[in-house]
């Protein structure tokens, strides 16, 4: 088959990651360097159309370097065979051949991976995890993600659907999820989680130092804003952040129980809180962990790409 | 290492299944048949007493058998050098190279694994997933125990204590569990708790029957009992039967995101009840599990090896 991948290149690849606003694409070496990146804003709702903005991305790119094969993160339920979307959240894809659709596009083979295991590959190979064998990957973001490495390689599951982390419930009858089930972990340790609860707090007397930074407007509060007010010291942020963290490590403290994990890579855009994330999940991790005291206790630890795990494990991924 | 395992042999092997108030024994062949079986009560709480009697149920069965390696089950972690036990509920046995006092004893070498592991390695391999490459194993007892296996190897994870499904949390502050923990699955779906609920709810009006069969006395009630009662129609210890189940079910929809297995199989004590427990936990699975409609579903199966699981899969991970 013509989409195959490019075993063993030691080339130059191209990682790209689908994201519901945005399409980041990379040419990424055999060492995890980044020659060149590019964002372009996703047309999200037509599933053609991005597969358009993908090929223009990768042809673009290609004109500049001599790429050798194209691997992509998507959000979304990836087959096993790293070609077939079988359901994407944000992009109208229902069982799409997105391998082969950029593949008959660019004319390189083309491998597809769910973007969280996308993350969790780059920084398992290039990132937070390079001394690890096993690695238990989350990514807090808009959503909570995850990516499972087991024996130094990428852990799909029977179908390519493991490592949803973010629809562990965590809550029975609890929150309503996209997803359709209540009480996912999604729905109290997100990017999404932590905006909705603090806007929802927005005119207690604690909350008064972070609305004035959002101009007086609980809807003007986003992410960014939190978490930057976290860093300045405002103790009503911190407290909104750590929330995410405790659930965070209390899930951790399940997972480890079921996957007994070498390592727990934090990434994603509400990690950059840093240890104001990870210390309150640290702790929790460490209060619930079952078996405590008789048996090792895996690290917890920041991840080091930032925005860029995606791209960088989506290219290393087209070489295999 | 004297006890290192007997690598590839075809020959007979003796397979070990530690519990809180038995040891079975028996002697399996390559094909995991039978040929002799035993069981003695457990001196469990004398952690040398428990090897002295190993020791013996090795010696009389292997005085009428040619068995070339011992493999151990035991509640508890195992390390993943498969010899010491970390740590065991029921036994005192603390960072205990049960390996090497077994070998010592019996002069064969021996593997040590954590006895729902090696229940499901009896299961994945002679019992009721054979045409599974990857599989779940629930085991639902006194406690509720796993096992996983991935690309037809068992899963033990980076320190020998994966599977702990009992451990996983359903509910945030819920019921205490002996682990310290709170809200622990085991708490809601095993023996035990079923257990425990039918005896609270003893002198209620709907009891009546299940109490009388009890000869009226709550304590009488024992899980047999409940199992009986229900396998007769009795509509109350029914219900109590499928209460556990849709625990079991909602843990199963969030394992199966994390895990993506191709098959779950449910063992132990309690699923003597058969579909009286699997089909509420099919039902919840399915109403619970993320991304339905979108992916493959896996199968929820009755294991078929009944209590001698864990002898014939502890006898047969000897061989490795």
């Amino acid at each position: 088959m013509t989409s195959s991948p490019a075993a063993g290149t030691g080339g130059l690849t191209c990682g790209i990651d689908v994201g519901g606003t945005k399409i980041a694409g990379a040419v990424v070496d055999a060492e995890g360097h980044v020659l060149e990146e590019q964002r372009v804003t996703s047309p999200a709702t037509d599933a053609e159309a991005v597969e358009d903005a993908i090929a223009r991305l990768v042809g673009d790119l290609g004109s500049r370097h001599r790429i050798e094969a194209v691997g992509i993160g998507a959000a979304g339920y990836v087959d096993s065979g790293r070609r077939i979307v079988m359901f994407a959240p944000n992009v109208a894809w229902r069982d799409e051949d997105l391998g082969r659709e950029i593949h008959e596009r660019v004319g390189l083979p083309v491998v597809v991976e769910n973007d969280a295991n996308a993350a969790a590959w780059g920084e398992f190979t290039f990132g937070a995890a390079t001394d690890a064998d096993d690695m238990l990957m989350i990514t807090v973001g808009t959503g909570v993600g995850g990516g499972i490495v087991i024996d130094g390689a990428l852990y799909r599951g029977a179908s390519g659907s493991a490592a949803e982390i973010g629809h562990l419930r965590v809550v029975p009858e609890g929150l309503p999820c996209g997803c359709g089930n209540r009480g996912c972990l999604e729905q109290y340790a997100s990017g999404s989680a932590l905006v909705r609860d603090t806007r929802a707090l927005a005119h207690t007397p604690e909350a008064a130092a972070l609305l004035a930074r959002a101009g007086g407007d609980p809807e003007a509060i986003d992410g960014p804003t939190i978490t930057a007010a976290a860093a300045a010291g405002d103790a009503f942020a911190r407290n909104r952040v750590a929330e995410a963290g405790r659930w965070l490590g209390e899930a951790i403290a399940s997972l480890t129980a079921v996957l007994d994990p070498g390592v727990i890579v934090i990434g994603g855009g509400v990690s950059e809180a840093g240890d104001l994330l990870l210390d309150p999940a640290r702790e929790a991790f460490a209060r619930e962990l079952t078996g405590r005291g008789h048996r090792p206790v895996p690290e917890i630890r920041a991840a080091s790409l930032g925005n860029r795990a995606g791209v960088i494990g989506a290219a290393d991924l087209a070489r295999y």
